[in-house]
C-alpha cells in the first residue's frame, strides 16, 4: 500500500511577519521566503537568482583584488545614511584604494531575531542604490539569524572583488620624502554624525555622514596622474591620524601636516570641541588621503574637486625624510605636536 | 619655538590582556597588537602581512567562483570541532560544490568584548589547520569588536575564491530523471553533536561533528567521472531533505529515496528519536549529495569511499520524471512519505 503523508513538520506558516524570526535562518521555507521577498527583488541578477552555493563571475587580467569588511555600526541609521551605505561604500573604497576597479560583492548578514523587516528593507534599499551607483553587482550572499539579545539588530559583511587597470598599484609602502599629502574632503563628519544620534546630541547644524563611493575619484587620479600617485588610503576607523601613521610606518617616511590647511567643517569642529574629541582621529567614510609627487599636488586637488564628493579636497602637508614613522602637526602658533596612533577607541562601533 | 607634546590620548596601555577589549576594534594600537599577536602568527603570508586594504592574488582562466558564509554556531566549540573548522570547511565546500578548486579566503570577525583570547586562539588554530589542509590561503581579513551583550562570543564570515578546472560545472539545475543520488557519508552527526553539548545531553557514545573538507572528493569525482556528475551539494543547514528539495525544484525532477539505504549512525538515530528530530533535516558539515549518471553510480560510491571522509558513501535513491519538485521516501514497510522542506528551524544556529 502506498500512502502519501505529510512530512515531520507542521505546514508552513502563511503568516506575514513584520520582524525577523529565528526560522528565517533555518535554510527552510522561511529562509527562502525572506530571500524571495526582501533580497532578490533588490539585488536580483542572474548570479544571485541561481541561488547556488556561490557565483561564477568573469574576471580579466590574471589577477584580482580581494577585500573584506564587517560592519557593526551602532545605531544602524544615522544622518546621511545607514549601515547599508557603509557596507557597500566601505568595501568598494577599499578596493579602489588598492588601485582596483570594483566589480563584485558578496554580502553576509547576521540578523537578530526581532529586527523590524522594514528597517532591514531600508538597509537593503541603501545597499541596492549604493551598489548600482558604484557599478558593482552583489553576486552571492548569506543570511543567518541569531536569537534575541545575541546580536545588535544586524551586522553585515561585504567582501569585494576588483580588477586592476593599466598596472596602477598605489601601495601603503610607496610614499617618498617630498610627496604632497592630499585629502579629498572635510574630515570627521561620519564619526560625529553617528556620535550625535547615538548620544542624543543636537547640534546647531545637523552633521551628516560623508559615506560615499570614492572609486570615481581614484579612476580619475589614475587616468590623469598614473604612477605619480603613490599611496591611497580611505581614512575610516581611527581617522586621518591612524591612516597617516600607518603609511608613515609602512613607507619609512615622516609626515608633516599644516594645521590650518586641514579641512574640518565648522559645526564638526565645534561638536568635537564640546565632546573633547580630536577630529583627526574621528572616522570618515568618504574621504581618501593620497600621497602624490610634489609636482602633481595641484593637479590632484583639481581632479578631486571635479567630483561632488571631492569638492573640499585640499593639500594638507608633505612626506619628509626626517622623524620617519612619525606624523607631526605644525600648529598655528608656531608649535608642533606629534599625532600618534591612539591606543584604543575614541568612538567604538563607528562602522 | 618648537615643542613636541604627546597626542590627545593616554600612552598605549602595555598590559597583557586575556580577553577581548572594545579598544581591540578601534583601528589603533590595540587593533594592531591583536593582529600581530593572534592573527598574523597563524595566517601570516605575504598577502596578509602587507596589511593593506585588501589583497592582490593571481587567478587563472578568466572566471572565478565566489562564495560567502557567516558562521554563528552556538556553542563555539563542540565535539569534533569548533566554529573555526566550520568557517573554513563551509566555504571551501561551497566552492567545491560549484566545481571549483578553492584557492583564497577572506575572514571577517565580529568579536564580543570579554571573549577569552585563549578561546579565540583555539578558533584561529582550527582555521589555520583547516586552511592548510585544504590548500587555501587566508589573504585578507577584518576584525570588529562589539560591546558585551551585543554578540555571542564571536561570529566569523569567510568568503572564498575558487577557480574552475577543465570546464567542470555541476549545477543544482542539472539533475536528470534516472540519475543516481549518492551521499558521501553518514547523516546528521554535526547537528546532533552541537545539540548534545548545547543542551547538556550525554549520549551513550559521544557523537562528533562531521566537519570536513570535501574538495578532494570533488576533485576525484571530477577527474574520473567529469560531466557524468550533474549536481553536487553539501547537505548543511536544513540537512539532506532541504538540499534534495532545492535540487528537485531547480532541476524539475522528482526524487525517490530508499529509507533503508540512507546511512545514519546508530547513536545519531537513537539521539534523534529521543529528541523527536528527523535526521534527514539535521545539519551536516562534511557530507555531500551527488546526482550522477545512473551508470556511474557504483564508480561514484567507490571513488568517495577511497577517502576517510567518504568511507560511508552510499547510493540512496534516484531522480525520477514523476512528482517533479517533490522528494519521496520509500519506507521499509512499503509505504512512502513526502520529505518536504521544513518551514522553519529544527535546530537554530547550527553553523
Amino acid at each position: 500500500m502506498t500512502t502519501l503523508t505529510s512530512g515531520p513538520a507542521c505546514p508552513a506558516p502563511r503568516g506575514v511577519y513584520d520582524r525577523v524570526q529565528l526560522g528565517h535562518g533555518s535554510g527552510g521555507k522561511m529562509s527562502a521566503q525572506l530571500l524571495r521577498d526582501h533580497f532578490l527583488p533588490r539585488f536580483g541578477n542572474p548570479h544571485l537568482d541561481a541561488l547556488g552555493d556561490g557565483a561564477v563571475v568573469p574576471v580579466t587580467g590574471g589577477e584580482i583584488v580581494l577585500s573584506t569588511d564587517t560592519f557593526v555600526v551602532h545605531p544602524l541609521e544615522f544622518p546621511g545614511g545607514n549601515i547599508g551605505h557603509l557596507a557597500v561604500h566601505g568595501t568598494v573604497n577599499d578596493l579602489a584604494m588598492m588601485g582596483a576597479k570594483p566589480r563584485y560583492l558578496s554580502a553576509g548578514f547576521v540578523l537578530e531575531e526581532g529586527l523590524p523587516l522594514d528597517l532591514l528593507g531600508r538597509v537593503l534599499d541603501a545597499m541596492e542604490q549604493a551598489a548600482d551607483d558604484a557599478g558593482v553587482t552583489v553576486v552571492t550572499g548569506d543570511t543567518k539569524v541569531v536569537d534575541r539579545g545575541k546580536a545588535d539588530g544586524l551586522f553585515v559583511n561585504t567582501t569585494g572583488v576588483g580588477v586592476l587597470v593599466d598596472g596602477f598599484r598605489p601601495e601603503p609602502t610607496a610614499a617618498r620624502a617630498g610627496d604632497a599629502v592630499i585629502v579629498s574632503g572635510p574630515l570627521a563628519r561620519h564619526g560625529m554624525a553617528v556620535m550625535a544620534v547615538r548620544e542624543g546630541f543636537s547640534f546647531e547644524s545637523e552633521i551628516t555622514s560623508d559615506t560615499a563611493n570614492l572609486a570615481p575619484l581614484v579612476a580619475a587620479l589614475r587616468d590623469e596622474l598614473g604612477s605619480r600617485v603613490h599611496v591611497l588610503r580611505d581614512a575610516t576607523r581611527g581617522g586621518l591620524a591612524s591612516a597617516l601613521n600607518e603609511i608613515a610606518a609602512a613607507s619609512g617616511v615622516g609626515v608633516e601636516l599644516e594645521d590650518g590647511s586641514i579641512p574640518i567643517p565648522g559645526p564638526v569642529q565645534a561638536a568635537c570641541e564640546m565632546l573633547g574629541l580630536d577630529p583627526l582621529y574621528v572616522a570618515n567614510e568618504g574621504v581618501l588621503v593620497a600621497f602624490v609627487d610634489a609636482g602633481a599636488s595641484q593637479d590632484a586637488v583639481r581632479i578631486l574637486r571635479s567630483f561632488p564628493q571631492g569638492a573640499g579636497a585640499a593639500a594638507i602637508g608633505s612626506a619628509v625624510g626626517e622623524h620617519t614613522g612619525m606624523v607631526i602637526l605644525r600648529t598655528g602658533v608656531g608649535g608642533t605636536r606629534v599625532v600618534d596612533m591612539l591606543p584604543g577607541d575614541q568612538l567604538p562601533r563607528i562602522c
